[in-house]
């Protein structure tokens, strides 16, 4: 198996401990961010990281003391200890017309091309798909918003598909909204879209039962893409958020090939079952090491902190090919 | 003032009751079509009519005793008597992929060009926005839905805007949707959609004040867009649909230039209260003939039946110029 | 049994009905006022009335077209007849600082000393009750609201019970409250109110199980006051309104000496089964005569015109002294 | 097609309108009973009915004045006009121990070997199926309720299965539930019940999509089981319950052969349409004539009136063979 | 006092710690089943243990990493340290069809006569009551499930009463029933159930305000059966589970000789109060030793990990019977 | 700026940690009351203190293992260590009739005049203020509640203002309210309230977005009153309570001059998150020391603790004074 990525030799990395069996396992020194860690910081967590230089660039989801969410600028030599901006970003609008942003949180960052692009959940009398871009990570630009409302969780492909760009989301309520399922979108330029496509529901197994929606940038393989992403079980006290994987087809990536019946990480931990929102991992970006299959996973922790988990793309991959297929499942 | 329309000589009409000073008012012999007037149908109602050689044709919202909800064709002599197909429309799939349909619900439809465009409710992984045409009324053509789940009463303008089709709607969600507002989306082809744009919010006065949708097709006027839309209401006992006007910038449509505080219409007969749902009155297309401005409003009454309203376009616009600047006014 | 009240021969009557044995009865020309009866309304009920000079004047919910909720004053020579003005009521502010009206609904009227207090539900960021007087119905004056948000149906007793001001009323929520007891307060100056107490709680029977609340201003007997007061049953498709009769202690009137177990009058009618809010019938206003014990109740039909029903004081007192003791009953 | 009942050629009949082509038609001069044709009563329906004597006997659900629900016996010469009780059944407690009855409604009546069992609503801390018989419509005796609340719509075989009573039910909450599954269960001896059977699900099609309930005892045939049941849809303005039919195993009633997917009949007249629940037509009771085929069902309608509807046992089977096999139809 | 069971001098032990004045305490090492101590386990909790041989057998409550509920079997020599099965129990079929079992939740487990019955919350079209049984912990049967759905909770008496199997369970209805009262039951064969009786009622005091459930297996004592129950209060952020004990009339056990206004171990540690559900002490068997009165109660902690608590019985009956007399409380 | 209050040099402090730049800071030994602290406590929190003689007084809640909630009186030699009673406080009835007070929480006391007032959250058939005083902390007296129900957190100022006494509260419905905004209320004699004014509204940023109710007593300043008030924001997993501080008009209490956009303190340590109702901080009463503008808040810890926290009040309004002018804010 090949994984269509680049070499990233200094990778975040701590090896499998001992005796766990576990695909994927915690770094012991979680969580790597801490609530209090940026200026006028409640909490910093769902947050994306990428290669940049020599080292790393990322946006962090900042949630002020008035609990304003908001994206904020980081850079870290190690991918670990990060120095995270004080203000959130300016984006210069490049729009037709100004777009008001609300609220931006949940960033995704990739790099296609020429520059890195950013999505993110962007108010815009409800919440949406915010659509931004830089070359360098000092000047930002945003453009449309690529949905109409209420959509949250846009993923876009780190390549364009059959000529187009392509883009996973999760359509939405203004609310706490108690269902979403996947679905993909393409577009000729960043600003119109269509040909939108169902991919998978909520409601597989029980962990995913209530909602679902993409995590970090898909990882391209030979076997597919790779797709981490998370789902939320409703108990008698609240949304329980745990993430699992799906490996999708290149070339019509809404078709699924395989679904993980059992999640890869749920809340267990301290940092993850007590915070702003108890009971809660939620995986927002990806690195990967193209030579040794190595991946670190940054997710965030009960809403309030930024944590690491580690594997290997080859395993989870052979691990999701043990699970049933999926054309016999109800519910896809 | 001068209407960008045709002339409708043979225009459904009946002049204004002695006595009446309503800006619009009733049809004397509604409801025009009745419940159980189709094959197998439970109700016929939420409408779509235009000019048709020398009569009208229409695409008419037809639950059968199932209660499934579908589209069927007619054709009219004189836009009154109806004469509908015993079954639904059948769609020749011009998509990508072949698009689910688990439903199909108010439809409106515009000819723009050379061909008829119905946008209908389409059910798809939950109600979005379907997009098929027509050249004859004999055959008819689907192509991509508009949006991403959920949304409603996507309306189309009847002709290009600055080069772009331009498009209504009225982001949802799955179920009895309490909320809505109106949005404005352009695209170059019918199939990609973007630019997003607010356009007005339920809660301007209390007939509206929970949620909103636009009506007919749009009618052009020197003065702006003229769009007949529906509001509404919350009482303890369910919803109340009701219907008023709205003047919106003929280049830029999501500037709002005038708005009715009242509704034109409000539920008040026994077939707009009494029926599968009571105190409803949905309207869906517009006759207008360009010479006279007489309208006709084809609304469906108690989710059950088709009524007809009249009214003349020259007097909706002198009233609405009335109406308050929307500059003053919260909410919008 | 004796009435303390005036002698009012010109009440509106009509007899009961041959072959009928129920203790009121409606008028046979019910409604007595239409939706449309006044100029822009959309709907006219919950409307008070008082005798005044030689006739009747009365303050009326008028929803307008834009279904705002507000006041109006009206005359009549017989009670039955009324002409209603074409704008709201216009207060002289007598308040410390002028007091937001956002809306004005369901008023009552009465005669105290000197003037006529009126009383409505008053929009203050919530509901809560609205309080002032006028002394000729032509000047009218707002002073401060009784209580805090959020508070509906607030009615007073026609004289000062012990030295103080003395009113019902029914605390709320912000919504269609689904709760409802009613409360009794007092004031020395009808601007600060206190010694707030318990009077009843819904749930007695069936048809007042929801919420309940005080109809027309209480009447004074020898054996209490006699309050007609409306009740809610909740059905799989929403609010009942129904109205029935309580006895009230002359001077603690949080005492409840006798109250009925079946309704006085239910939603029968296609008036009061059809309409903005359907299955409502809602007591406001009564008038009654000294001399023969005839009593004319005022009241809403399905939230859209008024309506009369009429009985005999002694009648219903009798009737209320067959109840079982309320001090058996569970809930009071 | 063989039907295994009694002749009854004094059953309530009228033919089929002229140019009707339903399978069921209504009652000309429905409603057959009243809302206040009883003493004290604020409506009666939902009510069975059988064959007795010479005549006909039943057994009424009347809501009284406080809104309070029982249910009276009552006798008839004809089956259309009756003369119903003034007061409530007593029973005779044939407990253990007294089980108490806070309100009883919704009754069926079947006579099996000896006498006529009935079973209803009862309210045991919370509804569930109350059962009770009679020999002579003088005494009746109530035994141990069926189950555990929280249940309703509990209507017995006409004979034994198998050597066992059987029952249908349909599972609740305590409030105005929104689901509901049909089941079968079995008893040696009226007491104990067991063996308990999935029959079929809400679901299968929109006018049964919310819940579903058997109406009258099941019809024996060569063919199978005749199930009238109701089913309710959730419109935005509350629930609309129609009826329809199915066909079950002789020997294994929870085997479903046939369903309908189309409904009987739905609420479409004034009298079904506006009352105390608009829009309910609930089946209770049906009468057949063994000779002719014919078919009468009791139905309520609004929760306020008894009517009637008719049709043919041969034409609904041969109605019901022409639907899809089951077998084929998610969610049975 | 005495206490009909067997002596157990091997039961699980601590010592009351000094300075605690508590009825219950904590086991000092607790949990003492961890959440990954079975193979793929997400987590351990609400599980039934009995005495088998030298040493302890149990059924124990596992969810796996897809959160699918399920129960397995397990051993023990001390009651403490146990070794649990890979996998779910698989039952053999002794029901008259195939029982369908989507989900298996929540056991109890007890010896009566010959074997050892388990019953558990069993999904069939809902959660119901399971019913199965062993002899051996080899091979397990199931039978047919009690009750129809929606039912909880369900525990038998350890022995026949008055010659009939006795049950107490909780109906419920498919969610997170916000409600919940305990019923008792009667059978002669475990399959067939009858004479149903209302037990006691949430709302006694706040911590059960909510609702109720039986825990272990009653224990039998001269005084009556001690019944160690859990009670639920709702907070702003979910439900709390506590647990008390009540003392049931020893031949009609619906009869409530006493009930505890306290609670006897409310959610306290962070094994308590932070886990996949936060705030739940939840008690599902009782060890007891006949000659010391030692009581061991096994619990499940936050939905998590299996925890144990101690006590003696005599003294939970002193203090049981200290409580006010049930017969002057409102809602028993 | 000066601060109106006594010297207090022996208010507990600590001084701010090294290296913290929050305004301000947690006691670093809380929680300084422990759940169990009092004879049959289930938890001790949300409490009132006063300085007394030579220590301290205070009304604490206690909520006891019935999950009842009452107020008990303590004291205290240096504010931080206290012996609390065992039992609630016994209240000396000088109402005109006896006032229920099903229970009683979240106390305020206040110093005013010659006597320390209390009021607190009254069980008066639902939730209402509840008012008493003290002259030595031996005998307390309970007088007419203030309010008519439904209402929370009536804090008084602690002198006059404009002759008349003063008190903010929060109008709240029967249950966990989702919505609150502060008023004001003014009274001549501590019983007859009205002049009510609206202060300010829940919604101002995320932190305070759902409800707001005021803390501790105001303090008094040059420059306004200073209110510590708590905020909550609701999550997918329920309410999050923080709390923040605005500065008030001396002589127009509802008049805000600043209004804080970040929180003072949310919930982020273990006993601010874990226990019977996670993620709640709720401030109850402050010390302040005139000569040094020391602050001590005491605040409720997860509903389960008292803590403690500390500042300075000049810094806090300094704090206050770099807050945009809320003139320019919506909401308010």
């Amino acid at each position: 198996m090949k994984i269509h990525a680049t070499s990233l030799p200094n990778i975040p990395w701590e090896d499998r401990p001992e005796g766990c069996s576990d695909v994927m396992w915690r770094y012991s020194k979680n969580p790597i961010i801490r609530r209090d860690q940026a200026k006028d910081s409640n909490s910093i967590f769902n947050s994306a990281v990428v290669p940049f230089k020599d080292g790393f660039a990322g946006v962090f989801r900042v949630d002020d003391r008035q609990r304003r969410m908001n994206i904020r600028r980081g850079f870290s030599n190690d991918g670990i200890h990060w120095k995270i901006d004080d203000k959130p970003i300016e984006f210069i609008q490049e729009t037709q017309d100004e777009i008001e942003s609300e609220y931006k949180y949940d960033p995704r960052v990739v790099f296609i091309d020429d520059r890195y692009w950013i999505t993110w959940c962007n108010g815009y009398h409800g919440p949406t798909i915010g659509v931004g871009y830089t070359f360098d990570f000092e000047k930002f630009y945003q453009i449309e918003n690529a949905f109409l409302p209420y959509n949250r969780n846009g993923v876009l492909f780190p390549r364009k598909i059959n000529g187009k760009y392509a883009m996973l989301s999760r359509p939405s309520d203004k609310g706490h909204t108690p269902f979403g399922d996947i679905f993909y979108s393409e577009s000729p330029d960043m600003v119109h879209w269509g040909v939108h496509r169902f991919v998978m529901a909520a409601g597989y197994t029980p962990w995913q039962s209530l909602k679902i929606g993409a995590g970090p940038v898909p990882i391209e393989t030979d076997e597919g893409w790779l797709l981490i992403y998370h789902g939320v079980l409703l108990s008698c006290n609240g949304y329980v958020y745990s993430f699992g994987a799906a490996l999708l087809d290149l070339d019509k990536p809404w078709k699924v090939i395989k679904r993980s019946k059992s999640y890869l990480l749920s809340p267990q931990t301290l940092y993850e079952c007590v915070g702003d929102v108890p009971n809660v991992v939620f995986p927002v970006a990806a690195l990967v090491d193209a030579d040794t299959g190595r991946l670190a996973v940054y997710y965030g922790g009960a809403d309030t902190v930024v944590a690491l988990a580690f594997g290997y793309v080859h395993e989870i991959i052979d691990w999701l090919k043990c699970q049933p297929p999926t054309t016999e499942v109800a519910g896809l």
